[in-house]
């Protein structure tokens, strides 16, 4: 109900805001017996981190994640895991202005209006840097999901109107951490860099767009409606700071596809088991995978703190005002939401291979002292 | 988990197959004192009934609901809502050849890898006819909503290619029920039933989308993150059966808005109120509404039971066979999801009510034999 | 939030007032292929009946249960079992006079506190009509748990002042269903029937208590904490009308206990397995199974509808009043709360299996068409 | 489903083991503009801190506690309170010989039998020292509900066979604290400490039990059945490590009581509303609150870890061995449980406030730059 929990077997639980002392996540429902250490989720944080190049706001954040319990001599124990990250370039100052006089488009007022107060420095709970702390989640959930061949990868296939074509599996995962805009096609990288660029000189933001894909989901997974792929996909994405959309497979076109041009027809793959010979529908049918990769896209609007000028009105003296947002801010957003997409996508996939019996305990790597429970919720082989 | 339950403190829970005896929906968390009988949700499920014009499926059901508890002469008594529609035409035999042969795209295949089994006739669990339930839980939000001036209202905006012009929200309360596709612009519905009408005779389906908006949902609704307002309704919506997109405010387009052209100044209202100039942002700032109209979109692809020839296999003699699905089926989802988008929104919104303290009893219409209480959960005059 | 639902993966959702149309439970999480038919339920139901012996209250409801959905040719398919229960015997005439005059210590007045209004028809939504639906939810529980080797058994322990000896799990099986008090030591049955009709003829009531044990419990079953076995059945079993206390292992009387004297030692069972040289601590340990039987006790207080003469007040006329309750009602709580019991013992449990991955679908008989998942949530040996 | 959450609309989420580097838990739904800091968690923290006195482990844990988030210059924002609590005086050293060895009676045997290993050190996260993230949680949770006039006290009533006689609600606020047993009445106080010592000094140790009681929870609070007041105390008090028992009202003792003597007549109050004419129920009837105080007694067994010889296995080497647990060990509980139980109580009171709509925020103190917001959950006046 408040916003800071996600997740039903695999659950988040977190804390903070932009200017606040620091961001905090407590995951429950991990595993035992899986390897892990501060430097598996750094190097998930890096890749999110502010600063990382000069398309990225200048906050100076070393995001540094201390793990303060659930893991033991190396290993995960079942137990809660807590992770906290200080803020330490936290200057609060420069929003002064704007604590009784609403930034435009942001949440600043919509949360003074829930709360009849909010944390004013830096966006406080709306800020984005709270997605500091699904990425910390997220950093885990990918090593679980490793275990049982399950991979997510993502890249920014939009921004303005420059587009990405269609790139291939192996780009997303050559390609999208070579350049600071994370589109796994170079080329259309530059032209995109070169937009930002435009943008950020003129003081201004744009939007853009993810892409995201996965491998090795097992079919058979989900559950029908409330708790469909889709819908849950749909609240994880949705809940990322600024986007206003979301789509899988065909998304918003295939209202504009025939039933026999969408429909895929069954054949048998070598194992016997049926197969669609496409993939139009995104590793999704009634909600429910097929084994097929699942496949789509989440935009995002144009970052709200600009340098331009614009115009709003203090509630406390009633006056209009000018509203200039001088701060660090990013001129686009898609770049650093690549790896907050993949560990919403991988928190979300964890979960569902979670409630559908599909992590095999004896594939962690478990460590001295066990007990051999006869606790196996999957055997696969 | 299960897929059957929806919402936070306005909660609703279904059971029911396509074929099978009878669908039903228990409502929990329904105000007390709300004058409710059959009449008001009927009309709600006659908007969304089989059978109800030329381009929806011939399947003749009533549809008909019977309110089993949670009601007292006339009025809610605020105790759970048990509400059972029977299933009357039901004819699962010409579903027998996909027992074990799945349609092409269609939930069948997902549904058995999921469970080992399913309930074949009609779809089952997986069939759009879970919906019925869905309208009838929606027809008492709506009720509920109106008390505090909250209304919703939808129509088909797009039909494969063709897609309407803007409609007011008058529109929108005027035509939408006008025309059986359920298009508020009358000369497209019109292009639109040609269109389907076309498909239909091809023995073959075509997507589309349906547009949403709302008025007098109060400023401050929604909270942070995974509970804002875009994420409850992304997991809401994208739950409806064969959607494949959802957006809000600018949508997918906004990625090519930049940050000046889409952020809006505020200014006061008559009250003093800051009010933005524009609503761009669909309602939405941080996932909390600001008292603008919330709308988007809503994508369906085509239905996958069509007539023409397809091909499947049959995973138990291990043979490719023809796959023609003869039933009575519907050849475009739009016109009649446009009710059970309403619902879902409704649903949705009321749940947010509740939790802001925002549904006042008082301006429920009580009944004989009632205590003062002195549960006042919101005052706002 | 609504009181209506009950578990994790296994999920009641129910419906009804004593005196209203019908009652109803949703079951939710049932795996699928058991085999599972009407009789099935009917057979606990007609355990729970009233009119079942002249001791019991004199309602003639015969509580035929019927699956509306969730079973097909014989088997779950693993989709949402809806059940309803009709009312057939409702007299709410002889309530009219306490709509606004509470009877004493029943929940008449704080359902009108709550809500403002209340079905006052038999109790409404507060009367021990409700526990129907555990029951119909508690026969499927136990004929899942079965294939697993999972048993649990209850009879009443204490009536008034007459407290039966300490039975064995052999006497619970044979003998609590011999009499209608449901008292598995035969002589003291008889003795508490005595006092039963004692108090009946007196125009009063009794309270009592019923003892419960598991056989087949796995061990390391629960969770930490918030979600240990006591803290779940803890829930359960303070929700059933009327209870007033829960203890397991020892209980209340663990207080008056030393260390040395209740800790048990390990020592190595014939597997190589740890157990406990005893069971002082009822099968539980940190909230978490040992393997050992689960135990414990659950009280009810006399029952508060009775003939005797008694005051109360009318806020309407804002008079005092005589109450008398002439109804039919039972004298005592606990010989027909045995089946409640086991029910919520046996959801509760099973909830955990399912948590724990405990419930292989392998053992569960399946049906035709079935599809070869590989989902195998438990494969012990 | 992980046993570190607790609450529906206050909501806790913890994490932390005995030996590990901190205990921590998120607040959610902590109303804004509520005057907090660190000084009023840091006072109810000092009331279960180790080494307090003779009679509590010696262990040297300052507990000082530290927020992270959710507080704004001295109020709170309504977004999540993250507070951690580092542990300072961990000696894990000492538990190594029971790494493959349970301790009798202790968790050290369920835990590894659930998650196949785990935290070793001092029990781990089955250590009690996790309720000192509860205890955090409940004085935000206290100082919120005296802002309604809501109260709650708590003292030591038995110690193995020695029972204080009733106590007054004043001689509750005066004289718990008083001593180092934490019981009401000084002379059983004594004798209390006395037979404390004996246990001790014999390297053994002994249970008892806590009685609590409310003031101030107005009537109509709860719901029916498995969210009813009685049900969610179950859950909450049944959580505490070691509770054997919990009863409300008369308890275990009702079932000696015949209908007509815990019977209540209905007599009005001065305001014309109808009070019982007693409060043998407990504040609660059908699960909801009459108005009249709460009370009830929550029973402990007694501490498992005792330096006595005792006997257990080791699944490792094969071999029995003697356990004779040396560490800093409480040799009874109820005492420093007091505040616990006091903390669960506020904690889940004011969730049913909070859902009751009860809490209103104009009672809060509010803070700079604050927003007239319209949402008034509760206005009785």
């Amino acid at each position: 109900m408040n916003g800071n929990r996600f997740g039903r077997l695999f659950q988040l639980t977190t804390f903070g805001e932009s200017h606040g002392e620091a961001m905090g996540v407590t995951v429950s429902g991990c595993p035992a017996g899986l390897e892990l250490d501060e430097a598996d989720v750094q190097a998930e944080l890096d890749r999110r981190k502010p600063g990382q190049s000069h398309i990225t706001t200048s906050r100076g954040e070393p995001d540094a994640v201390a793990i303060k319990s659930g893991v033991q001599d190396g290993y995960t124990t079942g137990t809660p895991i807590g992770m906290v990250i200080e803020n330490k370039d936290a200057r609060s100052g420069k929003y002064e202005p704007f604590i009784t006089a609403p930034r435009p488009s942001h949440g600043d007022f919509t949360y003074s209006a829930k709360f009849g107060t909010r944390n004013w420095g830096g966006g406080g709970r709306s800020s984005a840097r709270e997605t500091v702390n699904w990425v910390a989640a997220g950093a885990i959930a990918k090593k679980i999901l490793a275990t049982e061949g399950v991979e997510v990868r993502a890249h920014v296939n939009q921004i303005g109107d420059i587009e990405a074509p269609p790139v291939s599996w192996e780009d997303l995962g050559e390609h999208t951490e070579e350049n600071e805009v994370r589109c796994a096609h170079p080329e259309t990288a530059e032209e995109m860099r070169d937009l930002i660029d435009e943008y950020q000189e003129a003081g201004d933001s744009i939007g853009g767009s993810v892409y995201f894909e996965t491998r090795g989901v097992p079919r058979g997974l989900g559950a029908p409606r409330f708790d469909g792929v889709p819908s849950r996909l749909g609240q994880a994405f949705m809940s990322i700071p600024a986007t206003t959309a979301f789509e899988f497979g065909l998304g918003r076109g295939a209202r504009e596809v025939a039933g026999i041009d969408r429909n895929e027809d069954w054949e048998f793959d070598a194992d016997g088991d049926p197969v669609p010979v496409g993939n139009d529908h995104g590793g999704l049918q009634g909600g429910i995978t097929t084994g097929e990769p699942i496949y789509g896209e989440i935009t995002w609007h144009a970052p709200t703190s600009i340098p331009k000028e614009q115009t709003t009105v203090d509630w406390e003296t009633g006056e209009e005002k000018e509203a200039q947002v001088i701060g660090r801010h990013d001129p686009v957003l898609p770049p650093r939401a690549v790896p907050v997409v993949e560990a919403m996508l991988a928190c979300t996939l964890l979960d569902f291979m979670l409630l559908g019996g599909r992590i095999n305990p004896d594939r962690l790597d478990g460590q001295p002292g066990e007990y051999d429970t006869d606790y196996h919720p999957s055997q696969p082989e």
